[in-house]
């Protein structure tokens, strides 16, 4: 991994940073800047920990996460370093013209921001780039650094399943491992710590299932919340579950935000583009992962669906 | 890995094998025994791999399993490979007394079959052991191979998830992926390629969830496989589901083999030793994994098996 070296000479040169994770964060942006702050803790580095929305209860297993405010410091002489996204809005950011600032990221951009850019499509995780530039850094990377970059690069490559799951990703791993982090212990945390409450919404979800062709729809009321006692944030991963066929190449998770109005969770497998099937309808998204609402009811948004699908399969 | 030299110097000079794997086959032993194979002939090596039971459908996608056959040769002069077992009865075998055998595997066991024993616990499958093995022989890794091979350190692993999970499984991975494997295929593969009646059946079953303290009942019964048009096999790996929720500390499923007749499968977290409980029961098994079955109705076999759970935790 090429980390410019210019990087490297800011990260050791300067004395001030505010590390800021995306919007709504995930794992990987989560695991990265909190091992990026143990870094420059151990650096001797000035910074904060920046993420304008809570931490989700699955990753408050993770050593250092109350590191993170959702309050900004006053930013005079910081450098920003961007993880995981690459410009300030998705940081939660505004007023950042008059400050230095750092892209570090693994997705694909059209944007030009940042004075250093360290843009890297090819990396499966944002965390695998923090773990090559704390090497990079001369840190030693510590148990609680290894426990964080293992659950973001794990978090990202659905612990080794997805197709970005490189020898690079599994050899940083096995590292990590080395270091102290326990793949057991995360894993357990990731996908074996659901609520009761959580599950029965699931059973319930699933037993909404339609299957029209290749696709499959499961959706999940308002009425459904209430009566489990659960929230949005428990829908987490739903639209994975019918990928589980063989014949499905398009999952469909509906969700009621409100009377009338839907949001959908779009995942397919392989060449199915359903970034481009969501932007039909005014979403967008990823090639396997997108998404969008419509202000309507259920069935006007399962038939909407359908006939954008089969408009995309038949250009 | 400390591989026997005897092994080695057994394998380099004699020319007749027979590879045997255990009867209803998993990932582990059948990846093992395919790469072996390979290994074999790519020595210019005459064997035969052996299996009683035809190999699961799940995988089917694995190069070489045409080698399997379930017939035996005339075993005169061979050298029999238990793979993945420890008895030639796992295996499927008798008359073996006039043969020199030998063990790789990596169950614990307290039997002493074999004139050359590599035995490892401490391994996380056989497919490890084969992996070390046939680059102890110095036979050069396919793509081939390395698919059998990363597919049965999967399995035992749950695609690095459990608690076997160390850094000598990553690092031999990372080297199993740059000989050819293919991450994303594989798990596709063995976690997304169910067929459709057999997630109607798994929705069946999680609609039948009960929850008693920290215990999880799910069951399948002979009406849900007619309803379906399933069978038994589509029923692995059921029982694991309901240990995504973080309070159940026990998961059994219980599957109706024919009226009042129920095979339990049982699996736990941590250190509740299901072997025990099934012991209790007339089963057995591993710590956290084990089974039984009773011939009773399904009411009578739950609270039979909630005497056996409290018993144990009284003890």
């Amino acid at each position: 991994m090429n980390i410019p070296d210019k990087l490297i000479s800011l990260l050791k040169q300067e004395n001030r940073f505010l590390i800021a994770s995306h919007i709504d964060p995930d794992g990987d942006t989560i695991g990265a800047a909190i091992a990026l702050s143990m870094a420059f803790e151990s650096m001797g580095k000035a910074h904060s920990v920046y993420d304008r929305d809570p931490i989700p209860e699955i990753y408050r297993f993770l050593p250092g996460r109350e590191r993170f405010t959702s309050s900004l410091p006053d930013l005079k002489g910081f450098h920003i370093i961007l993880l995981d996204c690459n410009e300030p809005e998705r940081a939660g950011l505004d007023n950042t013209d008059n400050l230095y600032s750092v892209v570090i990221d693994h997705h694909e951009t059209l944007k030009d921001f940042g004075d250093i850019k360290w843009i890297d499509p090819s990396s499966a995780a944002t965390g695998l780039m923090i773990y090559c530039l704390i090497k990079g850094l001369g840190v030693k990377i510590t148990k609680d650094m290894a426990t964080n970059l293992y659950t973001a690069i794990a978090v990202d490559t659905g612990t080794f399943r997805y197709s970005n799951t490189t020898s690079e990703v599994l050899t940083a791993c096995a590292d990590l491992v080395n270091s102290g982090a326990d793949p057991y212990l995360i894993s357990e945390a990731l996908y074996n710590s659901w609520s009761g409450n959580r599950f029965m919404l699931l059973v319930r979800a699933l037993n909404t299932i339609e299957i029209v062709n290749d696709a499959a729809f499961i959706c999940v009321t308002k009425e459904m919340f209430a009566e489990t006692g659960t929230s949005p944030e428990d829908t987490e991963s739903f639209s994975n579950f019918p990928r589980m066929m063989k014949s499905i190449k398009l999952s469909a998770f509906l969700r009621e935000i409100k009377e009338g109005h839907w949001k959908a969770s779009l995942r397919s497998k392989g060449d199915l583009n359903v970034a481009k099937i969501a932007d039909a309808l005014g979403g967008g998204g990823h090639k396997n992962a997108a998404g969008f609402t419509m202000k309507t009811d259920l069935k006007t948004a399962k038939e909407a669906l359908l006939r954008a699908i089969s408009n995309k399969k038949s250009e």
